[in-house]
């Protein structure tokens, strides 16, 4: 068996896991990090993850939630990651004498549930990311689409309501304005007052400031309408942006995870129907699926990329091995 | 040299050209058709495409307005073309002994502009083709991208508005609502009666009824305001869409087309500056061009994949020679 060490390098965490050829993770370790610190902390987490890893690894896979320029593997831009060297890719390979790949995390995500996961042989498939934001991953002919430079699938930013409200990339009316988890908890927040009974409320302790998306998921749980309601709507919007992508790219398949999805039939109810309405008379739409592997989905994408990269494979191309 | 046939299929003419290998058209007829007949009049048209061509040629590629079928070539949805037989491609490969490709007209244009116009040698391109409607075609990895189905860059029905105009597909608000032809018609008569000296209502002689898209274009040459204060919103519209697409696929360029494109620099202009506002801050948005094939990149794009079928080329894995 063959491994490699992918490591998903969020706002708040750095996830290492080392992943076998077949995608199974064979050791799992989660630092969590400063926000502030964001990619510089990095390569402590690098010794760390290293000095538990068993087995002998022969490439490093880094996801980051930042814009990775096609190629170069360099870091040009990220709206949540703080990071001071957008050469890290370059600079840990030399360190630590192994070929690595750096990659968007949700391209890495979308790879990791084409390769292992929801997405499973699908040679035209989508996913989106639904988090605090909003992230995407192509995949075309069985491969990573990553465009001309490494900024495809950047489904968050895809205009949906013209005024709609202001988003962290300067636009307004994005896709992650209406569809994410910040919409969710701006949404309960703007309406919460006229819902002063309901278990958003509650849970918040009648205080509006507290009110979270992760608070709205925990209200539906339990069936609180007011949750629900806002849950449906956050799904209509979603499916208003899948019904453009779905005629953009002709999926077999989309693919929804990230945490908002943890309310997953109640909002890929409302996205299914919404697309079923825009679609009709014409063509079926794809199918949209839950993703299946949660928040591994990143280490076990990228780990693949990375081995990918050794192997000199077609599927990498996308893949930027040194 | 090599020669082949390219038909292009419209609702109101079939046009037919011997296209060489090299793209270039040797001889051109054009066949104004019954808006009923639509593809039924195709078989008489190409005896008469043959019995001109004085070259002999190796493969007969068809556009048309219409969903093409990946790998199979079967006409399977057609809104502004009306057609009986689905199966008319084999049957004119049949028929005349040549190997036939059926191909969507957008997608056949999308091909001509990147092997020959406008997008010539860029390996991640998007065409739109803006007229009546609007059509789009994806080259991904210097390859025609259909997607699973063959229904991939339906660019006309990305919803921007989602209470906007009902669109002819049953959805509303999708971009060809407010960014086509047919959007600069209907924009123009709801606020003629409000400019009546404009040079658009003298035009129409004052009946509103008369205004054309046609007519705001030629309203547009004379720098009639109304005209070009009308395509200008239907620029920012088509701004909207491309932001997304640019999201999407990150292109290295943008080929747009279409009859309304003849007010080229007042229409990409506004494009243009909606896209620059959308990106701010973050990565540049891909180069949006001109088509410089016109009304011919139909015929000489599945003039080209024919041949590359007959080849057995990669390139038109997504074609479908028979």
């Amino acid at each position: 068996m063959r491994y490699c060490l992918g490591v998903d390098v969020g706002g708040t965490k750095i996830l290492g896991a080392v992943v076998d050829e077949e995608g199974t993770i064979v050791s799992k370790t989660r630092v969590p990090t400063d926000r502030s610190e964001g990619l510089d902390a990095l390569p402590e987490a690098i010794d760390l993850f290293l000095a538990e890893a068993d087995k002998p690894i022969e490439a490093i896979g880094l996801a980051v939630a930042a814009f990775v320029e096609n190629h170069s593997g360099r870091i040009t831009f990220g709206t949540n990651l703080a990071f001071s060297n957008p050469d890290i890719g370059a600079d840990i390979a030399r360190e630590y004498g192994h070929p690595v790949v750096v990659e968007n995390d949700a391209n890495a995500a979308a790879w990791g549930e084409n390769r292992f996961g929801a997405g499973k042989g699908a040679r035209h498939m989508l996913m989106l990311t639904v988090g605090t934001g909003i992230g995407g991953g192509v995949i075309s002919h069985g491969r990573l689409y990553r465009g001309s430079r490494g900024y495809a699938g950047e489904f968050g930013h895809i205009p949906v309501a013209v005024e709609g409200p202001p988003c962290n990339c300067g636009s307004r009316g994005c896709l992650e304005t209406l569809a994410s988890g910040r919409a969710l908890a701006r949404m309960a927040q703007e309406r919460g007052a006229g819902h002063p009974e309901s278990e958003v409320m509650r849970l918040a302790d009648g205080n509006i400031e507290a009110v979270t998306g992760a608070l709205v998921g925990k209200a539906a749980d339990v069936r609180d309408p007011f949750a629900l309601e806002l849950l449906w709507e956050l799904g209509t919007w979603l499916g208003v942006g899948l019904t453009g992508l779905a005629n953009s790219f002709d999926p077999e398949v989309i693919v929804v995870g990230g945490g908002v999805l943890e309310e997953g039939e109640a909002v890929l109810g409302a996205a299914r129907e919404e697309m079923n309405e825009r679609f009709r008379g014409r063509v079926a739409p794809p199918r949209v699926v839950s993703a299946s592997l949660g928040n591994d989905a990143g280490v076990v994408g990228v780990a693949q990329l990375s081995l990918d990269a050794v192997d000199g494979l077609e599927g990498s191309e996308m893949g930027h091995g040194r």
